[in-house]
């Protein structure tokens, strides 16, 4: 019998989880019923989302019940199958906690094609974060070539992503990140036409030189103080995609929300929320695109990894610090 | 010679518009130059949107030059006619001014068919108020039978027209208003479902209770607290229409922004400003249905009257301090 090492959470957390709202503990894995699999788990991808699951509100998905393992999209091989789906060896991605082994329904995850890229460029560029690049950038966004495209959150997992797409698609892609270090790597690595670094005493002035020409598409990871700032430059008929508000996420005060929305009225714009659980249908198209672009080189793809499961925490802490560049994993 | 009273702005409003704001100065009338018309003005749509026009700052129209005659939307009869296209005794409406007599361009305005409804309804309910209603609702909000229509402003010249066309559409339409005087007039003279009083201690409670079903479509006239408190109960791919934000206008601090605006990524939802010009194509199908519904009953239009150009300030006031019920009109 293989043991399974899991982080189950046990308090909610108020504001920053602390290391006191887990508990890591080892496992019996538990037997493996009709319908199911046994998935040795490879990668775990930290989302900033996961601060919202570990909250009792209702939100798109239920919360983690206390006790239970922690909710995270992971990758992993398939040891024991018995479905018709999916044979010992196969490759699955799906919501498969954050533990070492995980017993879950065939039909609750998706088969990973390592043909297309191997499976650490799965779990990041080809998962959760790519797609809602994807989608949230082509299908909220609707950028046209020559526009400006302005990304917060741009050296992040989703936003590392967008910025390139954008260029992909003829657009001027300008992205706000925290330090130099990072806005270097918006433009020599993921090849941002502009980087604005929200930390600069002149951000202000930095971005507003960087939208000259106004902001046709503005993608929101982080919320305030960016996406008011941003609101101000918006063009007429602009798109604002709302894909996340990383910085309102461990806030216990209030919500700090954009004053500038009526700029909205007065550009006729449109803001809208995206959810990328809405696309599955449409995963295997947005992957193989994403895959070849990789493939070719025109999208890089940059991982931010920390090995260990008994690590979890303190990963997540670096991603809400804003200490990752690229895809934050948890390698097991 | 026939003299002409006017209107002019002389101060910048800080706040709520004060009397020493405006002048009000007796002109002669000038000379009709070729492509013009002299037009004898009978009713002044007095709207929200002027404050922003009083502001030194660009919007979607230019402000209003100090000294100016103030801009508004009027509607009046061709005393002279210098254009093929109009000729006197011809009715017509546009960008007027708050005055008994205009001169304009005759390609600046548009002719009132008087065949559909006296002029009258026309400034009111056949122009930029029910024009915004019927593409705000129709166009932005895509309300579909069946669905929950949460109109803030709902006693006032949009709001009033926006609930009885989503009552129309099959929808259940709930507003919001001040005052219990106003909820009667929503329910008992406009056809809304319900009403909420937002100056009544319980209001949160009454908003939950009338919009058991969350709500589908939420059209803003108003801005916050009402804003903030609808993203509360939006549902699933939510269209909230930001018509206007009245309760922000005289505002000299910040703006009240929506902080619940992560509601819009939960439930991937749309938020939309809207500025009737953009329509003007399609104008003559809209002012027709208006007309139509209005002459068969579906639709009952109300008019806050105040007489003469003189009082144009005190009845501004009136519509600001939230007095009025249906639409605010000088009638010259």
């Amino acid at each position: 019998m293989r043991n399974n090492l899991q982080v189950r959470l046990i308090a909610r957390p108020v504001g920053m989880p602390r290391a006191e709202d887990f508990r890591i503990e080892e496992a019996s894995v538990p037997e493996v019923s009709e319908g199911e699999l046994l998935v040795q788990v490879r990668y775990i991808s930290l989302d900033p989302a996961m601060r919202g699951w570990m909250d009792d509100r209702p939100s798109y998905l239920p919360p983690v019940g206390l006790g239970q393992v922690m909710r995270a999209t992971a990758i992993g091989e398939v040891l024991q199958s018995r479905s018709t789906l999916f044979k010992a060896g196969d490759c699955v991605m799906g919501h498969l906690g954050v533990q070492t082994v995980a017993v879950v329904r065939a039909q609750a995850v998706r088969r990973v094609d390592t043909t297309l890229a191997p499976i650490d460029v799965h779990i990041g560029l080809l998962s959760t974060a790519g797609l809602t690049a994807y989608f949230g950038l082509l299908d909220t966004g609707q950028p046209l070539a020559g526009e400006t495209v302005v990304v917060s959150g741009a050296a992040g997992a989703v936003g590392s992503v967008v910025g390139q797409i954008a260029r992909i698609k003829g657009c001027r892609a300008v992205g706000v990140a925290g330090g130099s270090d990072k806005c270097t790597f918006l433009t020599d690595t993921l090849g941002y036409d502009r980087a604005v670094d929200y930390k600069a005493d002149d951000f202000k002035l930095q971005l507003a030189g960087a939208c000259a020409n106004g902001i046709d598409v503005f993608f929101d990871n982080v919320g305030n103080p960016v996406l008011d700032l941003a609101l101000r430059y918006i063009n007429l008929r602009a798109r604002i995609v709302l894909c996340g508000a990383i910085s309102q996420y461990n806030s216990t005060g209030k919500v700090d929300g954009p004053q500038n929305y009526i700029a909205l009225i007065v550009k006729r714009a449109m803001m809208k929320g995206l959810i990328v659980f809405d696309y599955e249908s449409r995963y295997a198209e947005a992957t193989a695109q994403l895959a070849a672009w990789w493939r070719s080189g025109s999208v890089v793809y940059r991982a931010d990894v920390t090995q260990g499961i008994e690590r979890f925490h303190e990963a997540l802490l670096r991603l809400f610090a804003g200490k990752t560049k690229g895809k934050a994993v948890l390698q097991v």
